[in-house]
C-alpha cells in the first residue's frame, strides 16, 4: 500500500535530526511544498534559531498554524527499538523521534493546505504558518521573537491552532483552549555560617526555612475555576551545605507555581513574602514569569475546532487548560484566540516515540476541515 | 634578649610547612631532643601519616603528652601580614600557622621534659609522647590507629595530658576534661520524580521532609549536667533537585549531634528514627558515629593540672567539656583519664595565627610543674 501524503512527509521531516535548536532542512522541506501554493516566505534567524514565518494572502481573517521543527534529545539510542532518525511504519505506528511532538503534525497542516488551497483557490482571509527550532530548548529565540517581529510591524493572528500533541485516547479528544501561567521563585536564606560544635554562634538557614517551606507547601492557594485547576506549589531545588561539621550560612530554594487566573503573577509573590516574613526570615527573592495564563473561551476558534473534529472523527471534544507551558503562551497576549490540537500524547519525550499512522491522516482531515469552516 | 628554650623550638617547628597529612620533619626535629633524655622513639607510618610514639621509662604510671605536628592549610598566604612559616615575634606574639594549635604546646612540652629530666633523673613510671601528623584531617591514620597498636600489645596510658588550645583568656583558666559525642546521619528521602505541571502524579520529598526536619530542628533531646551542655542538632547539608520544571524523586539531608551522656547515640538515633516514621517518610539512614562522650571527672590528673597551673599563674581552673572533638576521644575509651591543656584558642585555624609568646614559657612551666606532681 502506498505510503498517503502526509506520513510520506512526516517521514521526511523525522530523517532529518532536528535535536533544540537545530532545524536540519524541515523548514526548507516545507516552504518546498507551501510556496507552490502561494505561501511567501519569511526566514527570521535569532541567534542559533531558525523560524519561519509564511503566509498566503494579504487580508484578515488570519489563521496561523503553530509548531516546532526541533525534538528533544533521544538518550541512548541504544535504548531505541526503532532508531529515532529512521522512521517506520510497524504494525500501524510510525516509529521515530517528533513523530508525537510534532513532525506528524506539521505534516499533516502542510498536506491539509494543499488539499484546502487546491479546492478553495479563492478562499478568505489569510493562512500562516509560524515555525520555530526551539520551542523544546530555552524559548528565547523562537515564537516569543517572531511575535515581537509581528507585533512591531501590526501584523494580526486572529486564529492560532497549535499542533502540539492535545490528545489523550484517541485523536481529537481533548483540546488545549488554555493554559495556566507558570512563576519561578529563586530564594536564597541568610544564616550565620558557623562550627556545629557552637550552634550559639550560628544560625541555621535549614533550620530557619523548614517550617515556612512547609507553610508553603501546604498553603491553599486556590480552588481553580470552571477553566483551570486549582495552583499548585512545587519546590523544584533546596541546596545548602558547607562540611560535615560546618552550620551553613546559605540555604537555596528554587520553586514554581503553576497558576490559574484565580491568582495573579503579582498576588502571588506578595502571598510568599507574607510567609517568608512572618518566618521572620533574613532573603533575597527573585522571580521569573515564564508565562502568564491564557484562555482562549468559546468563538470561532474553539467552535471551528469542536465542529470539524466531530465532522471528521464523530468525536465530541473535551476542552481542557491542563499540562505544562507551550508556545501559546507568547501568541495569546497579542489577542489570538488559541487552541492547541494534535496527536495523542502518550509517548512524547519517551523512547520509541511513535503514533498511529492513520491519526496522522485524520489529523490532517480535521485540520482541513477547520480551514474550511474559518476560511472557505 | 635571647629567646627562650620553648620560643626557640616552636619557630624551629613552625618552619616547617607540615600541612596534614605532612609532618615536615617535625617528629624528628622533636626525637633529636628527647633521645638524650633517654626517650625510645616508635616511629608507625600509617597510609600518608606519620606518628610518633616515643617514651621514656619501663613502669607505670604512664603520663603521656598527645599532640599532633600538622596545622591546618593558610588559604591564600597574600592574607597574612606576617608569612605563615616564617615565625616571627612582634610586639610579644609568636606569629605563624600552627603557633597556637599546636606547635607551641610541643615544644613547650619537650623542654619541660628536658628541665624536668635533668631535675629529676630517677623519677618514677614512664613519660611518653602520642604525635600524629593528621588530627586536622581525616583523623583516620593517626591517634587513632595508635592507640589501636598500643591497645593490641596491651601498653596503657595513665594519664594523657593533650595539648590542645583549651585557654580562653588567660593561659590555664579553661581545661578540658571531656568532649560530646558526636553522630552524623546521612538521610535519603524517597518521592517520586515527576513534571511541575502534574503534581497529582508525583511526590515531592522536599514537601514531605520539610515539616520533619522543622520537628527535628526544634526537639528537646536534653538539658545536659553538670559536665556537659545540652545535646545539639544541625542540619550540616541539604540537596535536592532536578531540573526547573521537574519535582525531584529524592532529597538528601546530612545532620550532626554533638551530645552529652544524657543521650547516647543508640537513644538519640531511635528517637530521630520515630519522628521520621511519624511524617510517613519514605527513606534510607546511616549512621557514623565519630566520638562517644568521654569524661575525665575528679582524679589524678585534674587534680595536678589544677594544682600545677594554681603554682605556676595563682589561677583557679575551670573545667570545660564544651567545644569540638580532639583526638581525646580515641584516648579516652582505653580507660586513661585524659585532660586538654594549652594555650588561648582565638586565632586557631585563623589567617596570622598567634601565641603570646610569654604563654609558651608558662604553659612549659606548667607542664613541667605537672610532671612534678605525677611523677617526680
Amino acid at each position: 500500500m502506498p505510503l498517503s501524503p502526509t506520513l510520506e512527509l512526516a517521514m521526511d521531516l523525522i530523517q532529518r535530526p532536528s535535536v533544540t535548536p537545530a532545524d536540519a532542512g524541515c523548514q526548507a522541506l516545507m516552504m518546498s511544498r507551501l510556496a507552490p501554493l502561494g505561501f511567501r516566505d519569511e526566514h527570521m534567524r535569532f541567534g542559533d534559531t531558525d523560524n519561519l514565518w509564511a503566509r498566503k494572502g494579504q487580508d484578515g481573517p488570519v489563521l496561523a498554524f503553530a509548531g516546532h521543527t526541533d525534538v528533544v534529545p533521544t538518550g541512548p539510542e541504544k535504548n531505541w527499538a526503532h532508531p529515532p532518525f529512521e522512521p517506520v511504519i510497524e504494525n500501524g505506528y510510525l516509529y521515530g523521534r517528533g513523530a508525537a511532538d510534532m513532525k506528524g503534525s506539521l505534516a499533516a497542516f502542510v498536506t491539509a493546505c494543499e488539499r484546502f488551497v487546491a479546492n478553495h483557490p479563492n478562499h478568505r482571509g489569510s493562512i500562516a504558518l509560524l515555525i520555530t527550532s526551539d520551542e523544546e530548548g530555552p524559548a528565547k529565540d523562537g515564537t516569543v521573537k517572531v511575535v515581537e517581529a509581528l507585533e512591531a510591524r501590526n501584523e494580526k493572528m486572529d486564529w492560532c491552532l497549535i499542533g502540539e500533541p492535545s490528545s489523550t485516547h484517541q485523536v481529537g479528544d481533548v483540546i488545549k483552549n488554555g493554559r495556566r501561567g507558570s512563576l519561578h521563585g529563586y530564594l536564597t536564606v541568610h544564616g550565620t555560617q558557623g562550627h556545629v560544635a557552637y550552634p550559639h554562634l550560628a544560625e541555621n538557614p535549614v533550620h530557619k526555612v523548614a517550617p515556612a517551606l512547609d507553610n508553603l507547601a501546604n498553603e491553599f492557594w486556590d480552588n481553580g475555576n470552571d477553566f483551570f485547576p486549582p495552583t499548585t506549589f512545587q519546590i523544584t531545588r533546596i541546596e545548602s551545605g558547607t562540611g560535615s561539621n560546618v552550620i551553613p550560612g546559605e540555604c537555596l530554594v528554587h520553586f514554581n507555581f503553576r497558576y490559574c487566573t484565580e491568582n495573579t503573577a503579582e498576588s502571588l509573590e506578595e502571598r510568599v513574602v507574607a510567609i517568608l516574613d512572618r518566618h521572620r526570615l533574613k532573603y533575597d527573592l527573585q522571580w521569573h514569569l515564564s508565562g502568564r495564563p491564557f484562555l482562549t473561551d468559546k468563538g470561532a476558534l474553539v467552535s471551528a475546532a469542536q465542529s470539524a473534529i466531530r465532522t471528521v472523527t464523530g468525536r465530541e471534544t473535551e476542552l481542557s487548560t491542563s499540562g505544562g507551558t507551550s508556545d501559546g503562551r507568547f501568541i495569546a497576549p497579542t489577542g489570538a484566540q488559541v487552541v492547541e490540537l494534535g496527536p495523542l500524547n502518550a509517548t512524547i519525550h519517551k523512547v520509541d516515540e511513535c503514533v498511529n499512522a492513520e491519526d496522522l491522516d485524520t489529523l490532517s482531515d480535521i485540520y482541513e476541515q477547520i480551514l474550511i469552516e474559518l476560511l472557505a
